[in-house]
């Protein structure tokens, strides 16, 4: 079995990066230097036409979108190592609703804020008012996330998966740039400790 | 087995509605009333914390997520019916790639359009430049779709599949509200009729 892994750091490949860490398989890494437009290259739009990282390719065959690697990854080698839950189980469910929801439904709101805050987009195309909507919504987000975690040490089963590190490298993100009072949810902090502070991860933001 | 599929029309529940539809499999639906706040009810929020449609229930296991829902249906009730590819297969990997792309990256453009040109949202918080910025990446995913339907009837494999039903159906929801010229993007627009016009899916927009 050959996995190369295509990335850059600070970005959301590195929650794919701390997943094969966790996973303990082995893996090349291929590194991409966005500036000069290494995504863009041919040899690289064959794996991902999209031109963007995360990919993966997994003998021969492309993956691409940070969540679709993390599910590839969890059903094929995260299962035996209680790192995911087995197909067709009622935490399967669990799993798979808790993680596309964070990248649609909380990834949303978090770009959304992204879009109408950062210094990356030229500021008349930002807007505060939608950034102030985009802000409550993502404070509606973390309050449910909160209760989910209400008595629980992690999103899913009784132990750490696949599903929090997806969810915690986002909001770790997250919180780098959004105002918001984070004490408010106190499971949800103590919970992101819980997860980033994981050696795996720890190895991965070490470069 | 019992299923429970709780959804409103003309939402992302449409999608899960015709994919139920063209898995065969049985199930009682509940309508919600997005209007009278049904949605907010204790006894829904147990099933989607979110307060959102879509939601499933498969045998007492609560699912939430538009794709989630597809994911696992794909799993548990499409391979045997070529509608979905065996875990661990090279279409699997495509097929999640794919999918998620239709949500994350393609989804997230449209989203972004339609905060930003919808009168559901207040005037003074859309902005047309971000708009336009979106609407260039949009065509850019229209692009990518295009050149991948090349020589392909459908995106995976050699059949339609689930993945077919969850794009053709966020992109033709798009396609009602952006203002883009489809005629560009040929296979992508030959291939959104071939998916739409399925009796399933004729059978969900009859209501």
């Amino acid at each position: 079995m050959s996995i190369t892994f295509y990335y850059t750091p600070h970005t959301s490949a590195s929650r794919v990066h701390w997943v094969l860490e966790e996973l303990g398989v082995p893996y090349d890494k291929v590194k991409l230097d966005l500036r000069a437009g290494d995504q863009h290259k041919p040899e690289f739009l064959a794996i991902n036409p999209n031109g963007k990282v995360p990919a993966l390719v997994v003998d021969g065959t492309p993956l691409f979108e940070s969540l679709a690697i993390i599910l590839y990854l969890g059903d094929r080698f995260g299962v035996d190592k209680g790192l995911w839950p087995r197909v067709g189980s009622s935490e399967y469910a669990e799993a798979l609703s808790w993680s596309v929801w964070g990248s649609v439904t909380l990834g949303g709101t978090i770009f959304r804020i992204f879009f109408n805050t950062s210094e990356w987009f030229p500021a008349d195309s930002r807007n505060a008012l939608q950034a102030e909507a985009a802000t409550k919504e993502f404070e509606a987000a973390l309050k449910v996330l909160d209760q989910r975690l209400q008595g629980r040490e992690y999103l899913v089963g009784s132990g750490f998966t696949l599903v929090d590190a997806a969810n915690a490298a986002a909001l770790a993100w997250a919180l780098s740039f959004i105002k918001t009072d984070i004490a408010a949810y106190p499971a949800v902090g103590a919970w992101i400790e819980r997860c980033v502070s994981r050696p795996a991860n720890r190895a991965v933001e070490a470069g």
